[in-house]
């Protein structure tokens, strides 16, 4: 099997060609793709040291499994075509998750979603995936029915620059932690300011991720992804969802605070027992002990963690929890890999 | 009138000084106290340098108003006494905020409990400042009925110590963050660990804050203040109320992800125009033009931001929003000050 990492420099390409290796994917050749401006760029893969070629032209000729994580523009201009010649896409970004042709898959959750696909797969949001791994076995057994998130993203998800865009923020207001608006309104116009987030992510949260509803809605369009992409991995078209998406100054590893209630009655110890059979999830739920998620732990780990299970006031339908999982890895590169096991499989 | 600030040393208490002094609070004299062990640190007041001194004997002596930050172990020492000796004690403590004898007061929304105090006045937790500051207007006009809660707090809830512990973390993690998590798990024994808060906060959240209710319930005793105290000064017993308490490494302000379901029939628009003439609230909610509440543009200003306003789904009763605040001044220090303003009024 010959496989295409497309967008191979960035931080999820970079973990899709480390994770390929680590888990020994039956492949033969394996090519490495990037815009332009990363061309000739050297990526080590099993001992030997890759080149990165520009995608375009006829790039995947040749190719039979492409994992894409290069941008929506990027995945629009190039897979229709390559899907069209006979290359299995597996996609990372948002063009085509919520196209009725296009399965949209966790593994653990809908692998059936992929038969009779039709060369073109999408790898959900990241957020979507750290909250479903703990959410899709609940709703399985108990029969989820409305659920409230907020998230706790980290900068990560906007990138490699955007890790950078934090660390260089740091740097700079490293050392005036106890003045910060100790005499007054910090002034707005002395932050430092970057290109990757809206405003100031250093030693702060900011309730934006990517850019609000055309529509009006109010929510953003990365808060409408948590609903739509849960109703379609789980099949469940009349779950009601409500998110609110939040960056804070983390680099790695994706939190969730859930609420969820759902058609039958539940506990905290029933809820347990479903998630320690789960695949891909680790139960971590014993706060006195020190056991709990936290996106740092998580980061580098293909589990998603879960705790803070508890019931919520006492509905005996409603749960609320705490999830945190690897944005790079189980948000985005090791569930396409693991998509892309389940084809070859 | 004869002033005391008892924990003047503190985070809270520091601001207490300033914001006497800001706003020109009619006292003829100001006493600070502290532990021994900040007993002749001198802190400047008008223009002149106050003596601390160890809080203990007869420090109520002569004093008409004490605001208190000292935690709930010295508040639960020293105020009984000082209340029955004629000394009114507004206490920053979680130690009498349940009592049914102590007003839990904050002036915008409730004031009216300051009627027949016994010398002994709350201030409420810092987070739910923040939060009833968005939701105690819309509560008076459309009848809140059922809350669900995400923070994200600041290290200083914690006090200076949580500033100085998120700061040394983050210069020994600083240069290191694309490498987190990028070659397997993070280490956590190599993880720079602190005093103040129970896992690394640097580079990370940590959804425990204070400790797991002894009672059981699953939630932390944080978590359970924001029900507790928002039915008791919204005057909701029956208001149902489930948080979610997350440490953010963020070193001042605190933000709340909130879903707000209502007896009557609201809108965005109309939360707006409610929230637009609420004092000490300030909507900032244009995302399009970067209007929308971040913690630290909440810092070091007397109103809390409020944006993200949004109806949650096609629940016509149903609101989200997103609301910030400083936790040392209005969450605690300036609540404190207003608190005593009325009762000098």
């Amino acid at each position: 099997m010959r496989v295409a990492v497309v967008g191979a420099t960035g931080a999820v390409g970079r973990r899709m060609v480390s994770i390929l290796e680590e888990r020994e994917f039956p492949l033969d050749e394996l090519r490495l793709f990037a815009s332009p401006r990363s061309e000739g760029t050297r990526i080590p893969f099993r001992g030997e040291s890759l080149t990165v070629h520009a995608a375009g032209g006829r790039w995947h000729e040749g190719v039979d499994v492409a994992l894409t994580s290069a941008g929506g523009s990027v995945s629009r201009a190039l897979l229709p075509e390559a899907a069209a010649a006979g290359t299995v896409c597996i996609d990372n970004s948002s063009a085509f998750r919520m196209d009725p042709d296009v399965p949209l898959v966790i593994p653990e959750l809908n692998p059936d979603a992929l038969l009779g696909h039709r060369n073109l797969i999408a790898n959900p949001n990241c957020t979507a995936i750290v909250a479903l791994m703990a959410l899709g076995p609940l709703h399985r057994e108990f029969g989820l029915r409305f659920l409230i998130t907020s998230s706790y993203q980290s900068v990560s998800g906007a990138g490699q620059k955007g890790i950078r865009e934090l660390a260089e923020q740091l740097g700079k207001l490293h050392g005036q932690e106890e003045a910060l608006g100790l005499d007054g309104p910090v002034d707005a116009g002395g932050l430092p300011s970057g290109s990757v987030f809206p405003k100031t992510i250093a030693y702060n949260v900011v309730p934006i991720c990517e850019r609000p509803d055309p529509e009006g809605s109010g929510f953003t369009t990365e808060e409408l992804k948590m609903g739509n992409e849960a109703r379609k991995i789980l099949g469940a078209p009349d779950l009601v969802v409500a998110a609110t998406a939040v960056r804070v100054p983390v680099p790695v590893g994706h939190g969730i605070s859930a609420y969820a209630r759902f058609d039958r009655p539940t506990s905290p110890g029933a809820a347990r027992e479903v998630l320690a059979a789960a695949p891909g999830v680790r139960v971590l739920d014993d706060p006195e002990a020190g056991a709990y998620p936290t996106p740092i732990e998580a980061a580098g780990r293909d589990d998603v963690l879960v705790g803070r299970i508890r019931r919520a006031h006492d509905d005996e339908r409603a749960l609320m929890l705490f999830s945190a999982g690897d944005n790079l890895r189980k948000g985005a590169a090791l569930n396409a890999v693991q998509i892309a096991e389940l084809l070859a499989g």
